[in-house]
């Protein structure tokens, strides 16, 4: 009695959240299995009161499975995915490889959750950024039609995996012991540093992070009247992304407004003047924290706020588990 | 023979940078005093092979002096400045006192020179994010007026002097020893976190910080049709702001104009794809660093681009020193 269900990619960061988020769940579960690439085959998991250990991703028979969570790069899930769909089970993929494809929903459930039943085998996951977003602006769109954006974003060495949260690390060590510090997951050093360049750079000089902000939104919010230019940073903390967000709207919105929708929304926590979106709030919680909500100056029709989410667990694996609930 | 110069706030950040920065100046000093409140009395200095030790700004008669460089809070500067303006010395000001004052020019060299020459005894140096921000877009509004910007701030501890500097230091000794962090400069903890709010909170939403960059933009712009949106974030970086700034012009200009004339504009350095502006190339620099140039894809006539430079130096001690260099 209960779901099977697969992790692809249990031992990177999202991996294991999603183990986290599942023994946090009262899903009724059956069977949990663990899957990875050879070189993590064995590793050793405890949940709810079970030893499980990490098995080949190669040698598995999807079709035992009702969900599989995919937690690896776009590469991977392009291998993966179509033996899943052939097995009947259905993958809810984390990865960037299917996010634009017609017959594959991008869903964020609090947003968009309709959108679940229209899958063939696969639903995506946005980017991480991308729903910490949405999710703060979606009750402003409900008010009125989003016509345009500019987000600039702080993202934390999170958004690269453990090896991104590792190399902050290290090079904040090296920092006080007046070592050399030599970057080899970033570019850059990250440490007292930001990195204003995430992804590869287009020839009209937006980078692919960049535009998977406008292309999902337009398909997340069914519109292609959106126009959003994102500028995203990569800035020295670890697991919760910001982002200072201008929103422009068919109709004025007052502030007061959309802070009352916002408090409303689910998944956001509205904070007050005293308390501010910050990444020691959101770290380890599910919820994305909204704030500094005042008219735009700049042109009008416009709300500027400030937000905060765990990149791991609301911009990944929590959003990747709640996609599975809507299905279940 | 040469010019009388004094610090008055020596021992400070800002003023300690003033002293580097005459140092490495080719400037005719015959006199250099270094004022400061009575508990940093007799600190030494070495400046040209010359020991000068530190002196109460309180006892100092400034008639003595061509010009004063201010280096001290908005209140230590209202105390002094009508003290300085009798004695007939000018009165070079970091603080915000007079920036607003309509006898009092506020000027960034390289951007409006002239305005210098309006004193009547004290000018003003702009907020550091305004200098770093309007030397960044200064060529831009030469290519047709600035009708609105829209600005994120990445703002380093130096914005809060010498303790916000050794805040963040001992609060990433404090991580790593598994120690609790109790802040005092800033609000919440500064490491491995930011803080959306720099200033005080307004009614209107907006901080102080923030409506410096909307007014004093207007006043060295000459223009009052400039609307500015500012975000003003503390970021866990040592001492260079970023900006990311999207900003709409009267005419449409292209990303390779502007790239052109940026790289044209003083104290500005062009950077190009391989390159970004980081705080680990604009710290300890004069220069302003400008990249990421690109069509912002929000809305018509607008460029986005990401910014960067040495808050103390370039948005503090350096334009002051080269206003007074305007006036010799």
């Amino acid at each position: 009695m209960g779901y099977k269900i697969a992790i692809l990619g249990a031992t990177g960061a999202v991996g294991r959240q999603m183990i986290e988020v599942l023994r946090e769940k009262d899903i009724q579960i059956s069977e949990l299995a663990l899957l990875s690439s050879k070189r993590s085959v064995g590793t050793e998991f405890e949940f709810k009161n079970e030893k499980i250990y990490v098995s080949n991703a190669e040698d598995e028979d999807f079709s035992k499975y009702d969900f599989v969570l995919g937690a690896v790069n776009s590469d991977i899930s392009k291998k993966y995915a179509p033996y899943i769909r052939r097995s009947g089970a259905i993958f809810i993929d984390n990865s960037s490889a299917f996010r634009m494809s017609d017959d594959v929903p991008l869903v964020i459930p609090s947003v968009n959750p309709k959108d679940v039943e229209d899958h063939r085998g696969i639903i995506s996951n946005p980017n991480c950024s991308t729903i910490i977003a949405l999710t703060a602006v979606n009750a402003i769109n409900a008010l009125s039609p989003i016509r345009s954006m500019i987000v600039s974003t702080y993202q934390a060495v999170s958004g690269a995996g453990k090896s991104g949260i590792d190399e902050l690390q290290s090079q904040q060590k090296q920092i006080l012991c007046d070592e050399k510090i030599k970057p080899s997951v970033f570019p850059y050093p990250i440490a007292e540093n930001l990195i204003p360049c995430i992804g590869t750079l287009n020839d009209d000089g937006y980078t692919t992070e960049e535009m998977k902000m406008q292309n999902e939104a337009q398909k997340i919010f069914h519109s292609h009247d959106i126009n959003i230019t994102c500028t995203c940073v990569r800035v020295p903390i670890i697991r919760s992304h910001s982002m200072s967000i201008s929103v422009f709207t068919q109709n004025k919105i007052s502030p007061l407004s959309a802070k009352s929708a916002i408090s409303m929304q689910k998944n956001c926590v509205l904070c007050g003047d005293a308390l501010y979106p910050m990444p020691i709030l959101s770290s380890n919680k599910d919820d994305v924290f909204v704030g500094r909500i005042r008219e735009d100056l700049s042109m009008s029709n416009g709300i500027a706020l400030f937000c905060c989410g765990d990149q791991i667990r609301r911009g990944a694996a929590t959003n990747a588990v709640e996609i599975m609930e809507l299905l279940m």
